[in-house]
């Protein structure tokens, strides 16, 4: 089955059982709008690219997995965007969730939902307790204190930032988790698979910082010039946009190279370009070329 | 040990991790600040005391389930005391987090919460998929949707709210999870014994609404007449004073008689006659009696 209709289907299933009968109705819309439409799906559809090419040998895991991460993301987004963070009107090219249900239903949904990821991978991986709890510890590193996407946000409320910890762990850390949690369910040894997330998640951080400063809200789905605006740390701003862009390409070629030995090392690299090419928007890609 | 020592200890073992070298030192303290000093403890107690009474087979299990539940507690309660929903400036007879640290740190530290209390779960329960995945489901059905704290909480933005529906999720739900995982980390099956923890939880909603019309803010440690202030329903103000106090009583009752057969059935039940005592302050006790 295609990578990606695994993963709306895994996430499908997953949210219907949040919504079961007794939720409050507009928490249960909060939390589907919060999910669907897709975005990219890019961490989700990272997992389940390095557990095939570990061998696949678990999908129910790796669905579990890649549909955990991705609430996991969801609800960072959700939260991000609120007043007290970001206060940002738009995501994903609609309202944001709290412009849409109020801020409490949006930090209500955003708690729901990593509350889900859990559940979510307690519920797909059955029968192997170190495979389960392995897992959950993987997605907890990647997104709570102390290197999570949590503490990735709380280093913008600190008077002194540390730039490299702020971007490992309010980026790299989820694609970190990706890989290794990939890895993991296919039944591979996951610390020789944070590497290649930790490349693509820096990658994707230079990614984001051009688009904030050369792409337009149309093509990103939100807001543009928000560093600038916020006060926060822009690489393409510091670079200049070319210059950018061409370490951009280079940290691609980087994290390419770092694809572990694996069964299916040669299409899990392809697979990847392919991925990455998505980071920015086609029109930039081209502008720049 | 005596069962508030390994709470506390177990707590502490977690946090510490948390806490971890490269934590922002602000997220640090405002999670420490969430969880210490000592609440009454009340749901992680309930934990451990039912564990205990089902033969006590697994305090590792016992003392991450109690963790977790006191994780959760906290993490709702940081949330809940946030500007959009209550917006309360005391918590524990001290400012709350978002007083201290500021919205976003207070967002960041429920999430970083929920996070701790699955991870907590997982590094303690380590040979058990069944109790892993079980105590994983229960702690999530307690707190996410469609039925847990967060459910119970989103009822509030709805046009129209179940009564029992708002008052079984935002506070018996966690009560119900607190004895079922008690069970489960010591073995035993756990779906009989949410019904307990849902009549222990429904007569602390009580208790609740009577401490907000009766106490002093001295007292419970937070500001009184929320309820009316805030447009919620409210038990004590219903029925009057002492008709609550008198319904509180049959229902901690009936709880106790509600205990399942165990192998200490008898010491769990003095064990919840003791514990149900604070739920009232000593003073609105006597002056009622």
């Amino acid at each position: 089955m295609d990578l990606g209709i695994r993963i709306e289907k895994a996430l499908e299933i997953a949210l219907t059982k949040a919504e079961g009968t007794d939720c409050p109705p507009r928490l249960a819309s909060a939390l589907r709008y919060s999910v669907f439409p897709a975005g990219h799906r890019i961490r989700p559809r990272l997992v389940l690219a390095v557990s095939e090419a570990c061998g696949g040998r678990d999908p129910d895991a790796a669905d579990a997995a890649a549909a955990a991460i991705e609430f996991l993301h969801c609800a960072s987004l959700v939260h991000d965007d609120l007043p007290c963070f970001d206060d940002a009107d738009e995501r994903r090219g609609k309202p944001s969730v709290h412009k849409i249900f109020g801020e409490p239903l949006a930090v209500l949904a955003g708690d729901a939902l990593i509350v889900l990821a859990f559940e979510t991978l307690a519920r797909g991986v059955l029968s192997d307790p170190v495979k389960l709890g392995g897992l959950i510890r993987l997605a907890g590193q990647a997104v709570g204190a102390p290197g999570g996407i949590c503490a990735g946000q709380a280093w913008e409320s600190e008077p002194e930032v540390s730039l490299s910890a702020y971007h490992r762990a309010k980026t790299a850390s989820l694609f970190a988790g990706a890989t290794a949690a990939g890895a993991l369910a296919s039944g591979a040894e996951p610390l020789q698979w944070r590497d290649l997330g930790e490349r693509l998640g820096e990658a994707y951080q230079v990614a984001d910082d051009i688009r904030d400063v050369a792409a337009s809200p149309e093509e990103i789905g939100k807001p543009c010039g928000q560093d600038l605006a916020l006060g926060r740390p822009n690489m393409a701003r510091e670079l200049g946009l070319e210059p950018a862009i061409g370490l951009l390409e280079r940290m691609i070629v980087a994290a390419i190279a770092a694809v572990p030995a694996c069964p299916g090392q040669a299409q899990l690299r392809a697979a990847i370009l392919i991925e990455t090419k998505r980071f920015l928007p086609a029109g930039l890609v081209r502008h720049a070329a």
